[in-house]
């Protein structure tokens, strides 16, 4: 008899699940689509149209204050829009405040294809080079920021910024550079050295970027 | 202990064992081939030289009265074929009767190399730019249909035809045109539209072409 | 000493770049992304942020009746802005007027992820194992087409509907099938075995369907 | 003015070209097919439907005497039928004599698919376990070599035997054991040391599978 | 009530974990790392920094007798070393008795590139227009063995040499070819018609290269 | 005749040559290895054993003065070692003075497998949930960073430190954060707000990482 518990079993199927989301990748898929692998005692997804469509930017912009007060980003990726698993394919969207710039970034998996909704938005990457490219874009432009490569977005006017990106992976990941470098306890000598600073910049920066603990 | 019922852990593991299979893709293996998952209470597979041999093809042949009353596909890919899942090919042996068409259709994860083994066949695809390529092959010719584009094969003459199809994947897929369009419920107005004909013949068409429903 | 022509020689180098296209494909590249070759006697590409930005969707926009009175896509694909090449990803603008359908089609090198940005489609697509999956969305409502299935949109109402479209590659290629099919010579006995239908009505489906010829 | 003569510049091309196959690879391409840069001078190959039809197994046939006195293979791959590739398939047609063996080899770059089409043939592969699988397959029957392990065919009886071979690679290579280890001048004591035998041995299989010296 | 024992469990569940590593290949993985699958009954794997470091190569270099009396090859591939699944990339440690030959081998999944850390190597491979390349290697050198072509390495002087060599794999793979040829129980007939050869020396070669039986 | 003079057409041709290698990727190829094209009015290389041999380790060594003065890193990848091109692998030596760091930086295209050959290194790595990962390596340890995600090395002793690092790509990239963050002439506002501090920190950190004006 199964002496295990059904705590150990879920674990066991959420692990393999969990598993087997990680090494789908983006390469072809050998169906149509992929569907969810069922959780134990439930029944299996029931594969419907709505599995096929997602509609959080809709709840999204209902329910958005305008002007925003905050940075937003509604994404839609294989982790909340499963149907995307195996079609190489996702979105951002993105609400600026007036002011926000969205920090330099990269994303490991994928390209950004970025097109600007409304208002506008200065935004720049780094090639490998040292070359930076900044472009000013208005409501109707669109930018590609290359695979890889460190980028940022700014809305420099006065009136918020909305805008779309694509992205050529289900999940194409992000690296958050501030708070990846400043905000995870990286030793201060690292840094220091790294920024070519003193102990005390550094310290003020982790001050500043270093997430409160969760309570 | 596990309160679910043996069912729900069959279904637990046929899942997994599907996504499995479909994540599984075309990219390259990590081992030299692919062992499948045991069924619940069950050995697992066997790992002998059987397991790579494959004879529906022969038995297919002992058993088909000649001439062919109907078109014959011997499918050898993954889903008959689990020792081909991560080997990247696949084959078909198509066995068409005097006058038969096979309807345009696509195959989305591969290009398709057919050899004419005996009779003759009028093949066709159309390039993504519209142009239309014909070519009438006698036994021994071999034809190419690339990937993804819409082709069809014809055997014209008053004998049987008989050819096989190799595929750059274990699992090509298959959309057939004519039902996938006309046989599966799409709205009137979408396909008299799409079509730039009447409602009459779109449900003309439908009627010829929907398969009727199962008992 | 070269006895070719300057006409020659552009034909070499411009086949060569076509091939190199060709070939490029949507693997990974080794570079941050890559520069055009440049023609003849000309100077290199220079890269500039105005390399990676594209403005069609704009220009469009601005110089666009409205209502719509054709169906408008805007393709920002790596044939019109190369800086795509090697990105794997791409979008189309697409302008509905009231009334217009986008004909059954396929895409064969990516999934589409279709975002309504105003007034309201019927999309639906068709599985290999020919089910239909159907659904009405409205503006800010998201909808994947798995990669190379049959789908159409259809903008049922009144009004005129926008959507942009993204997608996993930078050239993801449209089979267009009404216009594939009945548009492009395929032999009238084909069509009529395929559809299981009479001569007459693959004429009229040909006569409505075959572009007219350029003079 | 351009002083290299007419040669150099063929050569140029005749180099670009063949890097440009050795990069193709098998990943997807971003177009229907690869169409093959032109020489030089010459006007662009002429894409017709006798680009994708392929005719020398035809020829082969026919010219072939019979029974065979030696083993011919004949190639369906993109060295000889450019239309493969970009296409990621390729295919072997294969005439054993009675009694003849096709020596261990390896196909790096993709799995074989084995139909036998006369005749009877005993087959067999290693894994890299060191497990050898046999079978002795008759007409009709399929059997899949794995991707990159050593495997050979031999027709054991009195009669002839056909085969057809279906790959996944439009150039999936071949590696054939006998004559890469003693057929091309490596150093004595590698070899006596590898086989764990003398010189003498080493030495007699070198001059039984040493090609001589082409005139 | 489930009524399979604890044992057919666990198999499933091995099975599966087995199955996803043979799945999981090479290709970009959608996260940032791979977490096992944790066994029945066992907490998951707790990721800290030790999951990514990898000691045995320095716990073979503290015991290992010096000079070596036999060839050790210390590998960190994803088998031992399982933070490596899905990141493409693994290392083999390999330290060379005086005189020792590697014996010709391929690895079906990755090219090598070995660098000489200390001593000297004879080096060589085999293209597959059967051309020999060899090298004598210093410490210092480097050198690229093509993926998937016969090679060996061998150790002609009187001290000890090691090496590192890095693969574009996890899990590259290895066909030794006397071991597969003559060490697996291929028939005879086979082998003296591949190498031109009589029984007798077949025999012989045999009788070295098979592995005694396992008592 | 030609017109266009001899500048021109090497432009063209180096243009096609880098373009090529841009597009080449890290794909399987089609051939053994990939031959690089010759440049106008040049012989092809000669392919001998020596293409695929690498020296530059040995010489950096014989060359370094010791103990280091400065960080050194002597690459093994395809723009040094065009062999590599098409082979998926390369290498970096590293030498660490004391106390030096190897400051932030990421890898688009590969996870890099360091093995610390002399010395120790304290290592770290951020993943995208934010959390650092931190080892402290004695010689002979290896350690994997995940691809694409930010990570240092820092000598904390008072002894060098060497180390080798493997990629599995023949081109892995670099993007090093600090001097493509602070110094490359992003705008302050931007910085400012991403860090979370003052202009005043800002200039400071651009004044110690832009790179001086080259004369």
């Amino acid at each position: 008899m199964v002496s295990m518990n059904y705590y150990s079993l879920v674990l066991v199927v959420v692990a393999l699940v969990w598993a087997l989301a990680a090494v789908a990748g983006d390469p072809d898929i050998l169906g149509d689509f992929i569907v969810p692998a069922p959780m134990v005692g439930m029944p299996p997804t029931n594969i419907t149209s709505d599995f096929f469509t997602y509609t959080d930017f809709l709840a999204a912009k209902e329910y958005m204050p305008w002007p925003p007060q905050y940075f937003i980003v509604i994404k839609a990726n294989m982790e909340v829009f499963p149907a995307l698993n195996g079609q190489s394919v996702s979105y951002d969207m993105l609400v600026f405040p007036s002011r926000y710039v969205n920090p330099p970034h990269t994303h490991q998996r994928a390209a950004e294809l970025l097109f600007v909704q409304s208002g506008a938005l200065s935004v720049g990457f780094v090639d490998t080079a040292g070359k930076l490219y900044t472009q000013v874009l208005v409501a109707g432009d669109i930018f590609v920021f290359p695979k890889g490569l460190v980028h940022y977005q700014y809305n420099q006017g006065p009136n918020p910024a909305t805008a779309f990106s694509a992205f050529g992976s289900a999940a194409p990941g992000t690296v958050n550079v501030p708070a990846s470098v400043f905000g995870t306890g990286i030793d201060d000598a690292v840094l220091a050295k790294s920024f070519k600073t003193d102990f005390w910049t550094v310290q003020k920066l982790k001050a500043a970027l270093t997430p409160p603990p969760k309570k």
